[in-house]
C-alpha cells in the first residue's frame, strides 16, 4: 500500500472504532451497519470528495447524503476524522442533550440530508445534482446507501429520472452488505443483479471490494471521470466487518457492542488491522478544496416583493389557476424560485411558470415520492422549491414531507383538485385528508384560498416562510374574485367578510365551501324572516387566528357553523371546536362524513351536506 | 384473419365505440387511453382469460385489474360485451346515481381493485397471485398498467418482489400508447428499455404491437404458459387509436370527444374498421370457464374465538410483543390469517407468528406501499391480512392506504414505535401522526392498547371487523399489565381505571402515557392534600365513546386532562376536545408540540411534557 492508502485504510480503522465506542457508550445504535461501511467512508471523505472542511457551506463543496441513515456512527466518525467532532462529542451519541442523533438530523450542522426513513437520500441527491447542473456548479454529490433500501419504490423513482437528467454529478453508492434487519435482502451479495438492473435504467454502474481501499480510489476515480450518466457504485462489504463476533452473521443489526467486551474486541480489531492501527506517518493530509470561487448560497428568502395582481372582482378564475399566474410572477422576480411538477402541470397551471421560466421548471413525471425529495435537495442548495400535484397525491410523498421538516427543508407544496368539488373524477382523485396531514406536520402553515387574489398573495407569503413547510390548497372550479387586488393575507389572519349588529351565527369557511357560505348568507339576508350572519373567510388554517373567530363569535350569539370540503377528522371543524372548546361559543361543523363518489360538483356538495343549503338548514337548526 | 380474430376486432371496435359513447355522454373522462387498451382488453376477455362471466365470484377465475383506473370506460365496455351491462348502464357514466364512476371503485361489483391514484395495481395484483400459490388455486391474474404510471416506485416494488416469489401467475400488460397527461412518458415508445429493466429485475418480457389481435393473441398464449418467473407485456399502441383527430396527438389526455361530432367519428371509426364494423358470423363466444371445482371464498369474518391469554398482572410485556403473541394465536384458529412484514419482523414481533405459520407469512421487504397493496390483494381473495411495520412508515404507504376503502378492503393495519417513548432512535422512527392519518379514512377503526391483554383482544376485535380498515397503535417499551385476561375490550369502548366519588378531574390517556396517568393518580392520591382525579384508558380512539368520557368527565368536576404520545394535531386532545366542545366540560390537552429527538424515553417523555409530572403539573394548575 502505498502512502495515501495507508492514509486511508488509518482513517476507516479509525471510524471503525469510533463506530464502536458511541454505540457502546450509548447502548444502542448499528454498530455492524456501520463496520460495513467504514473503508467506504474513509475514501469518500479523505480522497474521493472535494470539499473545504473549514467551510461546509462553500457553494462548490461535494456533497454527502448518508442514506442509510442509520448507520449516522460512521457519519459523525468522519467528521471526527476530519477534525470538526471531538471525541467527546462522540460520546454524547445519542444522548438527548447532544446533536449527534441516533439518525442524522439539522440538528448536526454537516447533516446534508435528514434520513432514518430508508429509501429517500437518492431522491435528495438527485435534486442536489440537478441544481448543480442548474447553477453551473460542478460539485458532485455523493449518496451511499444501504442495499435494504433499494427494494424501497422511491429509490427507482430517483434512479430513473436521473437517468433522464443523465445527472453524471450523482454518484451513488451501495454498502452491498447482504444483511438487512432480521432476514437477508432481496439479492444479498449478487452484485451483478444490481448491475443489471441500474444499467438497464440508464446508470453506469462499477463493482468494488468494499474493503479494498486501492480499489475504491480506483473507482471513485472513474466514477468522477465518468460523463453522462449517473454513476452507482456497488460495493461488496460485509457487515459487521473487521468484527469476529458479528461479521457477516444474522442477528446484530441495530445492536451495540457491549461495554465489557469492548478491550477485547479492539486487541481483535488492532490485531486485524494491524498496519493502519498502528500507522505512523508524516503524510499530511490535503483536502481537495474547491478551486472555483462564487457566490454564496443564499436561504433566508430574499424581500420579495409581486407587483400587484390585476383580477376583477366577480370573475370566475380558479384558484388552481391563480396559483399558476402568481408562480409565474414569483419566477420573475425571484431567480431562486423552482417549479417541481408530477406530470399534472395542465392541472395545476404549473405550465404557465414553465412556459416563462422553463429552465427552472423540473418535470419529475408521476413519481411523487422523488419530487418531493428532490425538492429537498433544491432547498438545500438555496432554491425555493414549489411542488405542485393533486393534493390527494401528497399522500404518497407523505413520509418524505413528514422528513423533511427535521432536515430543515422548507418545501413549498401546492394541492389542487382538492375535495368533492372536483366533481366526476371521483373519490380517488379528491384530496379529502390533506389538511389533516399537512398540519400535523411540525411547524407546517396550511393555506387555503377561495379567490384568485388571496391565492395569489398567498403564494408570496409562502415563498418568504423559511421555518416549515407549507402548504397551499387549490381548488378545480373556478370561484368568483372576491378581493381588491390591494387586500393582504398575513399568513395566521383570516377574513371577516360579512358582519352585522345583529348576528345570530358565524360562518366559518375557506375554498369552494366559502362560496357556499355567501350564497347562504345571501339567502338568508333576504327571507321575510331574515337571519343575519356573519362570515368567516378562514384562509389560514394553521395558524389559525383564533382570537378574530371568538370576537366574531361573541358578536353573533357566540354560534359557529364550520363548513368544509375536506373529512372531519382532522379538518377545520375538529380544529375550531378544539379551539374553542373551553368558550361558551357552540362549534357544529359541516365536513364530509362518509366515502364520496363521482358525480357533479353541485351534486357532490349537496350529497356531502356541505353546500348553501345543508348551512341554511343547519342554520335554521341552531337560531 | 380467422373466425375468433375477427370476433375479437368486433368486440375490440365494440369496445372502442362503446369508450367513446361514455365519455361523450358524461361530457368527461378519458376517451383516448380506452382507445389505446381496447384491442389488448378484447383479447384479454375474450380470448386470454379464463373465467366464468356467470359467476365472478368463482375462485377459480382469472383476475383482471385495472392499474390504469383513468381507463374505467374500457373495463365498463368489456364487461358490457361480456354481457353484464347494458347500454342503459352506460350511459349513466359518471352520473352520482352510477355504480360506473370515473375510476373504478367497489361500487361496481366487477371492479377487481379500485384504481384511479397510479401505481398501485401491481401490487394487488402481486398480493393475488402469491394468494393463488398459497391455496393452490391456479388462476392467473393480469394487471393492465399505463405506461406513464411505471414512473412509480410502487410499480418497482411490486417487481422486485413479484420476481423474488417467481409469480408466474402474475401477467402485468403496459398499454405503451408514448403519451402521458401533459407530456411525453420517459420512455416513450422505447418498448425496449421496459424489457431491459423488466429483464434485469427477473422478469419476462413479451413485446407486442397492442393493436395486432394475432400478435396479442400470442403473446398471451405465450404469457400462460411460460412458467417459473412473471410476466410483462408491453403493448405499443397508439394513444387515441382508431380516431384520427386525437390519434397519437398530444394534448387530449383525460378529454372526453365532444358528442356533435360523434356522427363524424363514427363514421370515421366505421371506415377504418370496416369488417370489425360490419361483423357478422355464426362465432359464438364460449367462455374458459375454470374446470376446476373448489370451495367458494369466505369473505365475511368467521366467527373467530382465541383462546384466553394468560398474562400475569404486573408482567412488564411490551404490546408490540403481545400484538405478536396474539397474531400466532389467531392464526391457529383461523388459517385465513396472513401476516405481511416490511423487514422488520423482530421490532414489530409478527416473527412470532412467522415461526409458527411460515407459510402464511409474507416477508415484503423494505417496500411499504406494495406491501400494503399486496395486503389488498389478499383481502380479496378471502384472507385475513394483518400488515406491520413501525408505525411511522405507514405513511409510506399513505396513499394505498387511502384507496383501500375505496375497494372495501378491510385491512389490519399494525403499527409499532409509535410516539417519542420509543427514546434514542429519534424522530425519523417516532410514529406521532399516525392517529391523525388512520382517523382520517372512512369507516377506521383506531386502536390504541396500553397492556399486553388489551392488545391480545383488540387482535381479535380487528380479525372480525370487516367494513374498512382498522390500526392498531403499539408501543416499543415494556408495559405492565393492569388488566385481568378475562377482561373484554370492544371496539368503540373505553375503560374507566380509577374513580372515586370525589374526583376533581378526569385523565384521558392511552398506550404508554395510561402509565404516566396512573403514576401521577399514584403520586396525587398519596399527598397531604390529596387530589382525586379519575383516569380512562381509551383504547378504542376511533370510534370513541363519548357517553362514558362525558359521564365520568361529570363526576369529576368537569374536568379532562388528554395525554398523548402524538402530536397535538389530529390526536386524541383535538379529538376529545371536538367532541365535547358544546359541552360544559373543560378539556385540556398534552400532547407532543414540537419536533422531538433522540435520548433516553424517560427524558423525551418530559421533554415533550406528557409525563406523569406534566400531568400532575396540569392538574394543580386546573383544581
Amino acid at each position: 500500500m502505498n502512502e495515501i492508502e495507508n492514509f486511508l485504510a488509518h482513517k476507516a480503522y479509525n471510524m471503525r472504532k469510533w463506530s464502536i465506542v458511541q454505540t457502546s457508550q450509548a447502548g444502542s445504535g448499528h454498530a455492524t451497519t456501520c463496520l460495513s461501511a467504514a473503508d467506504i467512508m474513509s475514501t469518500l471523505f479523505f480522497y474521493a470528495m472535494r470539499f473545504n472542511p473549514r467551510n461546509f457551506n462553500d457553494p462548490n463543496n461535494d456533497r454527502f447524503i448518508l442514506s442509510k441513515g442509520h448507520a449516522s456512527p460512521i457519519l459523525y466518525a468522519a467528521w471526527k476524522e476530519v477534525g470538526v467532532l471531538t471525541e467527546q462529542d462522540l460520546l454524547t451519541y445519542r444522548r438527548v442533550d447532544s446533536v449527534l442523533e441516533g439518525h442524522p438530523t439539522f440538528r448536526f450542522e454537516y447533516t446534508e440530508a435528514a434520513t432514518g426513513s430508508l429509501g429517500i437520500g437518492l431522491s435528495i441527491g438527485a435534486g442536489q445534482a440537478l441544481c448543480a447542473k442548474m447553477d453551473k456548479r460542478d460539485f458532485n454529490v455523493y449518496v451511499l446507501m444501504g442495499d435494504s433500501e433499494t427494494a424501497e419504490g422511491s429509490i427507482w423513482e430517483a434512479v430513473e429520472i436521473s437517468a433522464h437528467y443523465k445527472l453524471d454529478n450523482l454518484i451513488g453508492i451501495i454498502d452491498c452488505n447482504r444483511l438487512g434487519q432480521s432476514t437477508s435482502t432481496l439479492y444479498g451479495h449478487d452484485t451483478k443483479k444490481y448491475v443489471d438492473i441500474f444499467t438497464a435504467f440508464g446508470w453506469q454502474p462499477f463493482v468494488v471490494d468494499g474493503h479494498n481501499i486501492k480499489d475504491l480510489m480506483d473507482t471513485f476515480d472513474k466514477a468522477r471521470a465518468f460523463k453522462g450518466k449517473p454513476v452507482i457504485i456497488i460495493a461488496k462489504t460485509l457487515k459487521g466487518y473487521g468484527v469476529a463476533a458479528v461479521e457477516d452473521k444474522e442477528g446484530f443489526h441495530g445492536k451495540a457492542l457491549a461495554k465489557e467486551n469492548l478491550d477485547t474486541i479492539f486487541d481483535q480489531l488492532k490485531a486485524r488491522f494491524s498496519s493502519a492501527a498502528h500507522y505512523s506517518s508524516d503524510y499530511v493530509w490535503q483536502p481537495k478544496v474547491p478551486k472555483k470561487v462564487s457566490a454564496a448560497i443564499q436561504f433566508a428568502p430574499t424581500d420579495i416583493n409581486m407587483p400587484k395582481p390585476n383580477y376583477k372582482k366577480g370573475d370566475k378564475v380558479p384558484t388552481r389557476k391563480a396559483y399558476g399566474q402568481a408562480l409565474t410572477t414569483l419566477g420573475d422576480v425571484c431567480d431562486r424560485v423552482v417549479s417541481l411538477d408530477a406530470e399534472v402541470k395542465n392541472s395545476t397551471f404549473a405550465q404557465l411558470f414553465e412556459e416563462k421560466h422553463p429552465d427552472r421548471f423540473v418535470q419529475c413525471f408521476i413519481a411523487e415520492q422523488n419530487m418531493v425529495g428532490m425538492g429537498i435537495g433544491f432547498e438545500r442548495r438555496g432554491k425555493i422549491p414549489f411542488i405542485s400535484t393533486f393534493g390527494v397525491f401528497f399522500s404518497r410523498a407523505h413520509d418524505q414531507i413528514r422528513m423533511a421538516p427535521l432536515g430543515h427543508a422548507s418545501l413549498r407544496l401546492v394541492g389542487s383538485h382538492c375535495g368533492v368539488s372536483i366533481g366526476q373524477d371521483g373519490p380517488s382523485q379528491m384530496a379529502l385528508e390533506d389538511i389533516s396531514m399537512m398540519r400535523a406536520l411540525p411547524n407546517s402553515v396550511v393555506l387555503y384560498p377561495s379567490d384568485a387574489v388571496s391565492t395569489y398573495k398567498l403564494v408570496e407569503k409562502m415563498a418568504g416562510y423559511n421555518d416549515g413547510i407549507s402548504y397551499l390548497r387549490t381548488t378545480r372550479a373556478a370561484t368568483p374574485v372576491i378581493y381588491d387586488n390591494d387586500e393582504e393575507f398575513p399568513i395566521g389572519g383570516c377574513k371577516i367578510l360579512r358582519q352585522g349588529d345583529d348576528d345570530q351565527i358565524c360562518i366559518i369557511a375557506a375554498g369552494i365551501t366559502l362560496v357556499e357560505a355567501i350564497n347562504a348568507y345571501d339567502y338568508l339576508v333576504v327571507q321575510d324572516k331574515p337571519v343575519h350572519v356573519s362570515v368567516i373567510d378562514l384562509y389560514s388554517i394553521k395558524p389559525v387566528d383564533v382570537e378574530t373567530i371568538i370576537s366574531v363569535a361573541q358578536k353573533s350569539e357566540n354560534k359557529i357553523i364550520t363548513v368544509e370540503d375536506h373529512y372531519r377528522e382532522g379538518g377545520i371543524g375538529e380544529l375550531i371546536a378544539a379551539s374553542l372548546c373551553n368558550t361558551e361559543i357552540l362549534v357544529e361543523s359541516l365536513a364530509v362524513s362518509e366515502l364520496p363518489r363521482s358525480g357533479k360538483p353541485d351534486e357532490l356538495l349537496a350529497l356531502a351536506n356541505i353546500n348553501a343549503q345543508a348551512i341554511i338548514d343547519k342554520i335554521y337548526e341552531l337560531v
